[in-house]
């Protein structure tokens, strides 16, 4: 992968708020699934492959989002919970991990797993000090109740949550990252946009928004691909979210 | 005024989340625009009667938000922010009240006062001790930048900033109680809705919410009328918000 590039140093001065991407920029998704589940099978003496039902779990989140949005297109359906994704996803994985022995109710507690993501080493230090220039909110395709869940069990210092479903459209709808500008009472070029991908960030910078690149090599564990950003600008990069602070200025 | 009834105590096993009424209940409108008014006008070597100003302005809002409904009903408007709304009354206000004197940089930042509330002197201790035990979170028709700006001015510790402009519609529509619950997530009789409103809470406990009642007597100054609550129940009656956790057992 070829080096992210920054565009001239940014002015942070013309931020008046920050807006993060929180599955695999806030939280390390992967990680936490597998502790989790580790520590389920552990205790039922079950042998569970958590790294790799928590990769297909998050591989069929895309196209799980694409039917809905297709399907919205025609008029079929509103936007869907991200849990009630997770769900459907979840219930055609089960059987392959040998996961069906679990009981309804532990079924439903497994699928709220990604409320109970863990954070990021550097993320509420990092976050904290941010906040103390600007207002911070999540802007991710998670459900609000998804959000303020993961929000205290982390200790997640947001000045407020957004989310896709406040808008009824999923990132990298443009209506998601202009929305988010209009409820914080700025203009799109006064929101900065942080995440660890290159795809969310390219939509934001198509709202108008300014970007900023954190890397998370991690994300995907030790030998996980990651979203190529070469020949791609951010108005800022870093290499977590304390890295970002001093950036900035905070 | 009667005093307000408390139903058969309520069970707090029932409640999952808290929503507060924002505007007199969590902070103190009118006491805080008395005292930044006159920091302004002793600065100026103005006479400015500020009490009275707070409250000409406070009562142009449900006339302003009746106007803003009816022209919704009849199509011709979307919502319109409160800051939209306080600025056309305070327009209004500014030649009665000697302050049409103000320069227009001077006249935008009065009216972002409202952004600037401070909190009655229980309600951060109250909020930290609510939140140790349930998601909390506002629910307000002041706009989310007006809330977001509020809580980091006063100290507020939201999981979450719900307003009425999530829901383009106002309180005492039940889109509003509704759309809070649904948000987070739980059915309406999980919700607590908190408030110093009689009717605001009436509102909330037609659509299926559950009440409780602050009391909130400075909140139009000392001689300042109240909503009559008599014959009205609510699930909890507290005299502030630190007593409102200790009757839920937080």
């Amino acid at each position: 992968m070829s080096a992210p590039t920054v565009s001239t140093p940014a002015d942070s001065g013309a931020v008046r708020a920050l807006v993060f991407d929180v599955f695999g920029t806030v939280v390390d998704w992967r990680g936490s699934i597998i502790r989790e589940g580790d520590a389920m099978s552990t205790a039922k003496g079950w042998r569970v492959e958590w790294p790799a039902f928590a990769d297909a779990w998050r591989a069929g989140y895309q196209p799980a989002m694409q039917r809905v949005m297709q399907a919205a297109a025609s008029g079929d359906t509103a936007w869907v919970k991200l849990d009630a994704l997770h769900r459907g996803i979840l219930d055609t994985l089960l059987p392959r991990f040998g996961l069906d022995r679990l009981a309804p109710a532990e079924r439903d507690h497994l699928n709220l797993v990604w409320h109970r993501l863990d954070p990021w080493p550097d993320a509420v230090a990092g976050l904290t000090r941010l906040k103390s220039r600007w207002p911070i909110a999540t802007l991710s395709n998670g459900n609000v109740s998804l959000l303020v869940d993961m929000a205290r069990h982390g200790g997640l210092p947001w000045d407020c949550v957004l989310s896709a479903e406040l808008f009824r459209a999923d990132k990298p709808s443009p209506a998601v990252y202009r929305g988010a500008a209009e409820l914080l009472g700025i203009a799109p070029g006064e929101l900065l946009m942080v995440a660890a991908h290159p795809s969310d960030l390219a939509a934001a910078q198509r709202a108008g928004l300014k970007t900023a690149y954190v890397e998370r090599p991690l994300e995907r564990g030790l030998d996980g691909t990651r979203e190529n950003s070469a020949g791609q600008r951010f108005d800022w990069v870093a290499s977590d979210f304390v890295d970002l602070a001093i950036k900035l200025g905070a």
